[in-house]
Formats: structure tokens, C-alpha cells, sequence
């Protein structure tokens, strides 16, 4: 079955999930979050998030990759943050030849959920319920499997327009 | 003589210089500006841009690297835009081992003109005037090669002191 990772981008933690989709049949393979060292300069860190990703991309093999389009902060210095964190991100995925799809968060929410306003903790409750057996290693891992399953229905919608 | 690559990073331009520098003693190796193609998918956009960095980082050995801090726009939207450029910029320097600095844009106009007030147009002739003979790609390469001769000028102070 082709496997999907998401990813919720974060230079402090990025949360990533894959996730097996046949169809609309979903499972849970593996999720965890990365975290860098906030002591540590830019550099170092953006390296450490990327040989971290590298690392799992190479162990699962998915073969799409999804991201949430991003927040953007009201703090520029926290939208330059993340926006430097999301690059390694997107490169990461899309190096290793994932074909990477970026979802608005609405979009995620309605997905997952069935409507745009949903709450996180709702978003987090059916990804534990839609993906049975899946321990969670927090919340940024549970955003990024809740991108990962946006991203399936996705593709498993695309696959029935003919 | 130890090699500084030097970036002004952009999504849709990042400018790069690398220069040699002894001491005080500096010379123009080379310069250049990298594009990506509008029209890609923003993850593509980054794989091109590390691919050339990468590629440019390989050919020349810089052993350090500059990169400015960033101007965070008014825009959020830019801003995000330039800090996924910036990170996978930060990213491919301190990947191949660079020491990356970063410098604020007061602190590079000081270093090449004298004061922190400079225009633009001051800085790019002094680039000019320092490193006599370069033929420069543009203005984003003119900021790049000022990043580095301002990290420069910061290793020979450093040195001097005991």
C-alpha cells in the first residue's frame, strides 16, 4: 500500500505521521515529533531537522508527502521561524521524490472532521479514531497525521474523477 | 586563502558571492544569482534552489558562509515566502560544514560604507570598490558579496583578539 507522510512543520518541533492508504482504506504505520535544540544556532538546528527527516523519509519510503499550508503568525519573527523550518520541510520531502501536497488548514479540518471550523482537540479525537491503534506521540504528530489522512482523501478523490 | 560564500536569499532570486579573504586582504572569486521558476510548485522551487546551492557550495569550498538577517516584510506572506528560501539557504551552507554567520543589515552597511544609514546604491559601490575587477550579476549578488566581506571583516577582528 503507498504510504504518506505529513508533516506539521515547527523549527522548536515538527510533527510528522505516515500513514498506508489504499483507497479509503487508512492505517497508521509510525509518528513522532522532531525537536531541536532551541540553545543551538539556526543553522545547526535547520541541519538537525533535515538529517532527522532525511532519516525517516529513507526508513518509510512514503511516497507523497502533505503539509499544512501555514498559519501565518501575527509575529513576523515567528512566521520567519517557521518559514525557514517549512523550507527544510518541503525540501526534505520533495528531494527524496514525494510528490508534496500542501493543504490549507481549513481544508485539513473539513476532512477530517466535516467542517472548516472544527476544533483541534475534534481534529485530534477522529484522527485517534480513524487511524485505531496509532499511539500518538503528541499534538504536532497528530496534525501531521491529520495532513497525511487530508492528503489520501485527496488522492482517493482524484482517482475517481476519470 | 580561505573562501566566504556569501547569500542574500529570495525565493524568486538568491543572490551569492564568494569571495577570498586574508586578513584584510580580499579578492572577488566569484558571483551569481540563482532563479527559480515561478510558475513550479513551491516545494520544487526549493529543491532547484538547493541543487544550485549545492552544486556552487561543491565547486568553490567556501569554509565559511554569510547570510543577512532577514528584513521581515510587511507582508506575512512574503515573509514566509523568504524565510523557506532563507532556511534551505542556512541549510545547504551549514550542511556542508560552513560556520554560518548572520549579520544584520545595519551591521553590513556599517562594515562596508561606515554607517548603518547607508542607501543601497552606497553599499553596491563600495562592493564595487572593494573588490576591484568583479563583474557583478546584480543587486542581489552585489548584497551577497557585502554579507561576506562583512563576515570578513569580522573573522580578521575576531583574530585580533586575543
Amino acid at each position: 500500500m503507498p504510504l504518506i507522510l505529513g508533516l506539521d512543520p515547527g523549527l522548536a518541533t515538527t510533527g510528522w505521521g505516515v500513514i498506508a492508504a489504499e483507497g479509503n482504506r487508512l492505517s497508521h504505520i509510525a509518528n513522532g515529533q522532531i525537536k531541536t535544540d532551541r540553545a543551538a544556532p539556526l543553522a545547526e538546528r535547520l541541519v538537525a531537522l533535515d538529517a532527522a527527516l532525511t532519516d525517516l523519509i529513507l526508513r518509510h519510503k512514503p511516497e507523497g508527502a502533505a503539509i499544512e499550508e501555514v498559519f501565518v503568525n501575527v509575529n513576523p519573527q515567528s512566521t520567519l521561524k517557521l518559514g525557514q523550518a517549512r523550507g527544510v520541510c518541503l525540501l526534505a520531502a520533495a528531494r527524496s521524490g514525494c510528490v508534496v501536497g500542501e493543504y490549507a488548514a481549513r481544508l485539513v479540518k473539513k476532512a477530517i472532521v466535516g467542517t472548516g471550523a472544527a476544533e483541534k482537540a475534534q481534529v485530534h479525537a477522529m484522527v485517534a479514531r480513524l487511524l485505531p491503534g496509532a499511539k500518538i506521540s503528541g499534538a504536532d504528530a497528530a496534525d501531521a497525521l491529520a495532513v497525511a489522512i487530508t492528503h489520501a482523501h485527496h488522492m482517493a478523490s482524484a482517482r475517481r474523477i476519470p
